[in-house]
């Protein structure tokens, strides 16, 4: 293929993708696929020889499309959202057309030029304490990082590697091993369950703490649970706090929980705001933040909630040095004499090697849609799960168990955990709309995340209706149960 | 931006990229711009109002190229190629397009169902045993890490974690921080930094070992250090063999290694061929592989030589689920009763929780050229190489230190580190074409790895000339010295 034939191809499928988006409403969004049903629809090995791309491309709807799930439909309802926008896309065609690498400043300086700048950016709509910011000229910055999970391993790992140090510093002859086997990280019983995953990877120990009747994480829970290990001899490391949990959206006490990480010293804070953490760009939902300045770490997705493409999670570091320090080797083809000191390699400060320019897309998306597009998109999709939680609280067949928080809305049949499993999988066999389940206290919660951009009012009164559907079928069931076994 | 903004938006980047692409002769290789040039161009906040895409995308020539290191330059030399190809393109738009997340089977089969035939397709391109393809129905099967680095990691943890396992299941008692601290991990010193750095990231020695005269690491090496080692109290538990390095292009001898990790047992080998092996697709050079049966993973990038644009790094298991049960955690918002256990859950094949849908790039790659055009693009950059060695052979004032391999050569000025070390400076401050060194028992080693598609043989002959030129010049200076101090 050739620029000439791109040029013809490409065009047809930008065209593709914006019919796509369009008309995604008509899809179904969970497909009916079997597993591995791709291996019947292609041959079992590559072509010998290329094929014309005409060929290819009539083969992403028969192939492909009724194998997807369609994150973009203003009916899909599970996980979070999945940040697309057309802007981001451009950056991503920009950025796969230059094909850089930028694991050092030389290797492409643009790329990590644009992504300190951008972080700052960003830090600044957040309203981050400016310790955590490039541009306040301290040892802060951001870094973008493929997931939230790498960003707390990295936060981990660089914790774990300071509190080594630093016994080592005290006794240079201490066992490393004895130490890491003492260590111990703190996170709440509704965090996400990379943050339990980190510690499998790192190697140590976490606890994972009771939350209160409200999810969250307090102060006091945590400086219990230190006080407790400390007495029996581990080392209290590492804490992340999590601020908008995946499950129903429970902020943890940040307030309460810096302070007392401050009072322990020692220990390595990291915030956790995947999904939430968008939303920080309105002034309205900016005290959950209260705390962060004791923190040492922050990260969240703008790849979730931002209209930005995955993959952009962004993580700011209050002393960069504490990640760079713990793993920076420098081979000689790396060395360059160029770098005066005030560009980072970003190599350093990230799990893999190689890196895209990801930057392009915060560029992107936060001078398309301007600080108060962003913040429109984000204040839409919070009223739109509050018209659903007013659907929901009409209904008294139903209840609420805690209240929505942001775009998500946690509800259930008033009754057995049997009752809503049945009726989630109903929901999702159908097919129209797609939720996953949380599991509050034991009880089997259904859970409505507003996902997609191009959701509005109507959706989610289809998508209450298509709910209400289910439950009158269900409800019907059990009466007609009741009186065969009441006749009987 | 709407769709029909976007249409336009997008057909113009297009046309920009390949604009790009087809005058990137014209542009300095190597960019001027100082540490944080950025800063002083672009406003030092985000707008309030979003600005109209005209502005932004006039801003790409004015505010990022001359930034740019132009990778895709047929005067790139340096490091190793960063794929690219236009199929490849296409693919990333349809994924950013869909904008779907590929964590579980059920958050989009056709994303998780395509990888797992692809990374058929694409071992059995490289003649890998079958043990490793899913195809074969046992317990291997292939996975898109995003960067090599990544792969290794994945690989030690799960040695890792099987160590712990297999002593813990002899006595459930044993502290597994001792364990840890008496864990030992080999590779050459001629591997990856990342090889060392995933040992400090996984907090486990990693021993360097000292490769042969061509830079390869030995069977007997490597057993005479796991022998002394084990005296030594320690466990031997994870090689890592190179086929490829990134200095100078040599492979460790897999098949005396395979064999002596098989007698040792419980040995987890791990084979790298980041850059080399998308040459394994020739059955020329697919020997090297011989002694892979006996490895537990192999990884190779075909976002490095096999014209897939970053990230798409390809790794294979032996027995996945040496990986999967050493991570797995599945929380209620991920249990999904559809599948059936034909199709993996990928986010247990690595370490970050999100992915994206990146095997439509081998897809379309494999089937724009086909076998025989991959092959083709391998052959004729090997071509290339051979062209400019025979170009530094035939001037007697350089050396060649190893023979060159694959696109890789390596060569210097007969003399002082420093004559090297000056003619690389001028060369790369120079600009017109951009390397980077090695350095090979201590010999500051200029590198020329063949990296764009583009290049052709005119630009090799102009690449060997901008060499000549320079070092015409620092003769000339050293003549001139050695007659000004002959006269005084």
């Amino acid at each position: 293929m050739d620029g000439q034939q791109f040029r013809s191809a490409a065009h047809e499928m930008i065209d593709f993708i914006i019919d796509y988006q369009e008309n995604i409403r008509n899809r179904r969004v969970l497909p009916t696929v079997q597993p591995s049903y791709i291996r019947e629809m292609i041959p079992a090995a590559a072509p010998e020889l290329g094929e014309p791309w005409q060929v290819i491309f009539q083969d992403i709807e028969r192939v492909i499309m009724p194998g997807v799930t369609h994150w973009q439909s203003p009916h899909f309802h599970a996980y979070c959202p999945s940040g697309h926008s057309w802007p981001s896309i451009l950056a991503d065609i920009l950025s796969d057309g230059i094909g850089c690498l930028g694991f050092s400043w030389i290797a492409s300086p643009a790329c990590t030029d644009l992504e300190v700048v951008m972080m700052d950016w960003l830090g600044q709509l957040l309203g981050l304490p400016s310790q955590f910011l490039a541009c306040s000229g301290g040892t802060g910055g951001g870094v973008i990082q493929g997931t939230a999970s790498e960003a707390t391993l990295v936060a981990l790992l660089a914790a774990k590697a300071k509190t080594i140090n630093r016994f080592k510093s005290i006794d240079s002859d201490v066992d490393e091993s004895q130490i890491v086997g003492r260590l111990i990280a703190y996170s709440s019983d509704q965090s996400h369950s990379s943050v339990e995953r980190a510690g499998i990877l790192a190697g140590v120990r976490v606890r994972l703490l009771p939350s209160d009747e409200l999810f969250s994480l307090r102060g006091e829970t945590l400086k219990l649970a230190m006080e407790e290990d400390k007495a029996k001899g581990f080392i209290p490391f590492f804490v992340t706090a999590t601020l908008g949990t995946t499950q129903s959206c429970a902020f943890d006490d940040l307030s309460e929980i810096g302070p007392v990480c401050h009072q322990f010293e020692n220990i390595w804070l990291h915030v956790d705001a995947a999904y939430a953490g968008s939303a920080f760009i309105c002034d309205e939902y900016r005290h959950y933040l209260n705390g962060l300045e004791l923190a040492d770490s922050f990260n969240f997705n703008p790849h979730k909630w931002l209209l930005v493409n995955f993959d952009c999670s962004a993580m700011w570091l209050k002393n960069a040095n504490d990640v760079v320090d713990s793993f920076k080797l420098d081979p000689v083809y790396l060395k360059s004499d160029r770098q005066q000191g005030q560009s980072p390699d970003y190599r350093h400060w990230q799990i893999p090697f190689g890196r895209r320019f990801r930057s392009l897309k915060l560029w992107f998306v936060m001078r398309s849609y301007g600080a108060e597009g962003l913040r429109a998109h984000i204040r839409q999709q919070i009223k739109l799960a509050c018209e659903f939680h007013q659907l929901v609280a009409k209904d008294d067949r139903f209840e609420i168990p805690v209240p929505p928080a942001m775009g998500l809305v946690c509800f259930r049949m008033k009754g057995e955990n049997s009752l809503n499993t049945t009726l989630l999988k109903r929901i999702n066999d159908a097919g129209r709309i797609h939720m996953v389940p949380a599991k509050l206290r034991g009880q089997f919660t259904l859970r409505l995340a507003v996902c997609s951009r191009y959701t509005e009012s109507r959706d989610i009164v289809l998508t209450w209706q298509e709910i209400e559907r289910h439950a009158d079928f269900l409800m019907g069931q059990q009466l007609k149960k009741f009186f065969s076994t009441a006749v009987a």
